[in-house]
């Protein structure tokens, strides 16, 4: 054990409740314990109580200092294997140009349906993706004696306003307040306060100032007791309200893909594809569901760890809306919207490590990035919905799980030779078009 | 270049839209590619088209073989910083003991936040945590043409499911058809076919027994076409239908919180908590929230990421809901309840390199551990309900966040001496009463 | 005023806190005063505390004496006009023939809009309309120390459910138990009592019964504290659970519609119905609505106020899903589906006055008539969404309620001579196609 | 048969597609048919046809006339039971006073129940009511090329406003255009139309608005096709963006009630009915319900039917939010929040007849009357709540159905005999504290 534990931080006897079994803190050290022996002690330490081995874990290549302010008692780094999808052609108003893409996850077959997606989003010209709005909120909750006067709180904060914005800005550089959205509930007074916060995720950051807000609110008599956050601006959460906007980046994307392209990469109709979308559309509302998607968070998840984005985030950033027509001339245009996707190229994890580096493989690292982020974001996620529709619609959705995932059948059989491309090939059957619960080709890939 | 790459695999010159800038697919390797020098080609094919370094991408420790089935495409590892909480005392059916739990993510204060609310539980003597459902659900759409026989559809169903269960699970081994719950939409007929999964994640094992179903009941012309996922399962989203359960473990955790235990080691007061719980559901309702919770994401995100769950089912195990209540007796009891949790320990990621390490520190690696999983995670996200109220509550959300994030002000300053343990030290500030608004002593965890 | 007055009833002096205005309770009469001599005390006394003359409110038709049970301090009727709609063809199982629907409502060209949606479904063979389900629920929710015991009483609810079955029963003739479905939320056991209730509407019915088994419970010892309403069962609120039935009658109503007749009698196409149907669709998404329809609430509302029924139940019986498709053969198929239908023909308001007479019109008085109304309201409902939809489609909807509705420009102008049929004359412009958004024709409805 | 019907209305034989059973349309008559005796002559045709005598229906108090612009193809009237509750204190901005409040409805004990709610709400001072917005919204959807070119439309109607503004308000005395709200879905552009419409509803008035602003944007280029609604504005259906408001006022109502108020007239305490409230609103979460309330959709069926508002709006009015809370010193502070609550005291059904005389009743007849009658209903919506949860809370709540309601137990019984006044009297038995499931006294009303 290091002897840089701080001796003191283990629980004396009897802090316990009587006739409860002593269970140790975990150790602490001097400094926090960030140093790399502190790391290795504490995985012994971990390894002691729990009777396992954590070779895995130690092997890690940042230092243990660099995770200061990204983790506590550090012990190491989990690591997900990591898998690159492209070509994906961008016309965004940041992104421009074709990107290869970072995925960092555990189920077979994702990557190679979200490569598919890409190829003829490429061979199609590419995606366009724009942002529509980029900001941020935190919603205190005020309480007042009756609804009167929380009433008349939120009448108040418009001539408040400028106050409460100097207060706010001034303890932070980048986030600036853009305006209150005061809405009465009983007798509370809820408030959103809305804010750019540049390349940031800016939780902290605006937290913090409107943490400052608030105090002056309580010193100009204007309020009394708060509490910083309401839950109405749905942080880390699912709610109606995130498809209005308001948590994170409203960002599309959308592509125009002609008939043959469908039919030779995805190995469907662009009727069928939307025949799909239906169907599934109202399967979504018979669920009760917010919004509609085939699987965001698979996308958002593995684009999140590989990025260093905060993955807890994906609850807001999933609620979206994905649509499939067929056009008056027969082709597919299909979109993806995200109105509260929260990305981030500076702050938390993405300063080191893996995850600066696939931030660097997409040209989004540090400051500047975050929009340029998040439209590779949407335009991957249009690529997974693509491809898992298209799959739904040719009925290849279990072919390709049997083919690259880890369930597939025992025996000595092994991943069909020509390898899953997505690319049309010579060799590839026919684009089936009857039924899409026919049998698919061998080199589906879903 | 690796010589293994399969030479065919380059597009042809011309295969793209004429007119648009050639973008090169990602290198196909013989057998897949899963070799570790194919790992590192591909690292060097895609640091030639992106200009950067993947020196962090590379230093994984598991194989490049022990990938396939988890990834495609794989160019190294993503790491995700590790850090451990606990003491956790947990009273499941499943669980039963001291835990510590081991935790992936970037965001700071969060691990200590955790662990702040594991050690007063664990003072309480523990969380109780009880399954009391346990399955999983596919669910396809199929189309008829009309009302009447899509109602027929339905109907008839009953009489067959004998067969239709045949079918399903002559596909598996593990998977169990636990009952069929049809529901006509228009011409339509939806049905969640519901599993029971043993340890395993089990969406692509029921997936197929499904889509066997299915086949089968187009056999017996009982059904014509059918899509293999209509959205009404929930798999990988948010919707009101996870609140009644089904898609994979209905599990709750509770505890009592004696009154001195909250003052001492959380920094409030029952009633206190209770108001910041009462006042934050007012304003998830507000925001048209699924459920109620303060941060399941977060702690599911950081257990996801550590123990090789299917980060995607974040987005439908995060729809839950915390209660917390003031007891007769002046005490807190707290409670979260997960009506959709999807966790596995075979299958997946759980197999192997940190993720295998990670699930054998909690004692639940391999067959026989999902429910016991489970209840550890139930019992985590309640700590972390519990430490975030708190910190709501006494007004020391902010500083903590100073204290342990990337966003600490510029300048000289240290992070404070003593560590933030959550235990009671004689150095720590009276516990505040008065105001949740007033400022926070120096050793807050939020 | 009547002698019949029950002098007591007078709050007595001093009742009041002090220093605050004498408030007098309504008087109150013998025998609750149902005479009709007690309503014209009661209308006095109300016209001179209000300063107002009840003229129209004291000329109703049913006996004062036949309100006990709907309403208590009587003064009258409220009327709301009357319109007639049809021809309606369904082909249901219970509904089967051609039915003139009445509506009580007071915005202009609604009517008119329902008919034409009657005519044109009538014209292409009827609506074919079926029931899946047909069930009522309360879901009391019962308290316990901790979360393993609400589990555990979830549990046992399985082997009490004969002695359930059995008290519950003992309460009533027509009421049947189905089922329990229990979930427990933290410490507490919710448990949805799910009933066949014959023609009735039965919510009261199924209370009384809950409340017996309840009381069976809690003598059992399975039980101690419990509140008989949960608001797990979404009685008269909109909730995403709707959406899987359990709320009244599972209904769907569906009919195809060749392309001639839509541009005959809709003045639109196939194709245009859907585009508006997908466009609307996605608008319910963006506002994180229940399910998805045009207006359900209006038709609900007209049906229920002429039929006697409990309009309150709106709430639940407007979450529902219209879907419109176009056919391979370019014809038009829609169908609304309502999960949680609430309709009666034996209690409430539904035994006499306009409202039996309403019933009659119907061939839905009395008992037996309840699956058939159900029918008749999808039926119609369906009309409401194809016209409604049409009049969106063909860019009319603004002028259809400027003939009609009392927003009529001032001037000496008439409504056109020839009356909006919605059947196609000689005289009608022909039908517009090339724009949605191009002036419409003299005879629009929508 | 009236000689008025308009001859050429009768279908021509073959309208009817060929082997369907002749419908014949309801009759046409010159002018529309709004005469008394058109009335009557519709009435035997209907009774013809459907074998029915329509007495009750007949015998209308306003002239068929008066009718017009309310109805088409009228027949009469419907009648609803009219109860009148009171007295009712109101310390609003606009409600100032004791109200009568006149309740149309069909299901005994509601207005008992919502009288004794009232009435503790007058012996404590009153509701306080207030408003906080006042507006109401249309949402057209336009269609562009792709999602750069939706996105482009958006950012332009910045620009565009003042001409926007301009084209709307043309076609409008009383509509004002507040701001536009755009957001980006896919390739479409969807918009909310913000508007302050005086004492109307408004929607035909801000339809016909928005139509002109439209025509506006495709003459200027902006925008080329479009739908008058996208849904998105969610008039007359539930959906989580109305918990933000926007669809109409959003008002609040709250008073503190005294415990000794809620013992004497409520039979419970403030802490059981906070504890019902908890328990219920989890009821709520668990269903995926929108907002929470026990039963806002009965009391503004009540009132809408009664008063000629809208009934169809009750879908949006419902979704709102109640909060009992109990205070440091042992009372009770109740409120309810509606966010997009839709009334209006002129246009529609406001004119005359019963409507009229209820809303005079209120003082809120005709202009100026909207607020006033905004704040009413939300100080009633106050009343039921108190009373409703009061019945839950003290276990009454069956007690009052089988005393008031029609599904009496058979048999000689008569209601008891002294009135339940909801004022507590010499006789009652002591209010009940020990447990809420417990047999109520005979006076309850719930």
């Amino acid at each position: 054990m290091s002897d840089r534990i701080a001796a003191e931080q283990e629980p004396a006897a009897g802090a316990e409740d009587s006739g409860r079994p002593a269970a140790q803190l975990v150790p602490r050290f001097t400094g926090q314990g960030y140093a790399d022996e502190d790391l290795a002690a504490r995985r012994r330490w971990v390894e002691e109580r729990t009777g396992t081995r954590l070779d895995h874990v130690g092997r890690h290549s940042v230092s243990g200092e660099e995770m200061r302010g990204n983790v506590e008692n550090p012990i190491g780094a989990a690591q997900v294997p990591l898998g690159v999808a492209g070509p994906l052609a961008i016309q965004g108003e940041y992104a421009r140009g074709v990107f290869y893409v970072p995925l960092a996850l555990t189920e077979g077959a994702v990557v190679r349906s979200y490569e598919r997606g890409m190829i003829v989003l490429t061979r199609a010209g590419g995606a366009v993706a724009r942002l529509s709005a980029d900001e941020n909120r935190v919603a205190p909750v005020f309480r007042f004696d009756g609804v009167a006067e929380a009433r008349e709180f939120c009448l108040r904060l418009e001539e408040l306003l400028p106050e409460v914005r100097a207060a706010a800005e001034a303890t932070t550089r980048h986030g600036r307040l853009l305006r209150l959205e005061p809405r009465p509930l009983g007798r509370a007074g809820m408030v959103n306060f809305c804010y750019s916060t540049g390349d940031a995720h800016g939780m902290n950051m605006i937290v913090k100032a409107t943490e400052s807000a608030c105090e002056l609110l309580v010193a100009r008599g204007a309020a009394g007791r708060y509490t910083i956050f309401s839950g109405m601006d749905s942080e880390k959460r699912a709610s109606g309200s995130l498809l209005g906007g308001g948590k994170g980046k409203r960002v599309v994307a959308g592509a125009r893909l002609p008939a043959r392209l469908v039919r030779a990469y995805l190995h469907t109709t662009p009727a069928e594809l939307h025949e799909v979308w239906e169907a599934t559309l109202l399967g979504h509302l018979q669920a009760g569901a917010l919004g509609y998607n085939g699987q965001y968070a698979n996308g958002l998840a593995a684009l999140f760890i590989a990025c260093g984005q905060d993955v807890g985030n994906i609850a807001n950033s999933a609620v979206g809306i994905t649509h499939a027509e067929v056009t008056p001339e027969g082709d597919l245009y299909a979109s993806v919207t995200l109105p509260s996707l929260t990305v981030a190229t500076v702050g938390g994890g993405t300063g080191g490590g893996t995850a600066r580096e696939c931030l660097e493989m997409l040209g989004c690292a540090g400051p500047g990035g975050a929009p340029k982020l998040a439209e590779i974001v949407a335009a991957t996620l249009l690529a997974g919905e693509l491809s898992m529709g298209a799959a739904l619609a040719s009925g290849e959705f279990v072919l390709a799980h049997e083919t690259y995932g880890r369930n597939r059948p025992p025996g000595p059989q092994e991943p069909p030779g020509p390898a899953v491309t997505g690319e049309p090939e010579a060799s590839a059957p026919p684009p089936k078009a009857s039924s899409p619960a026919a049998p698919p080709g061998p080199e589906a890939a879903g």
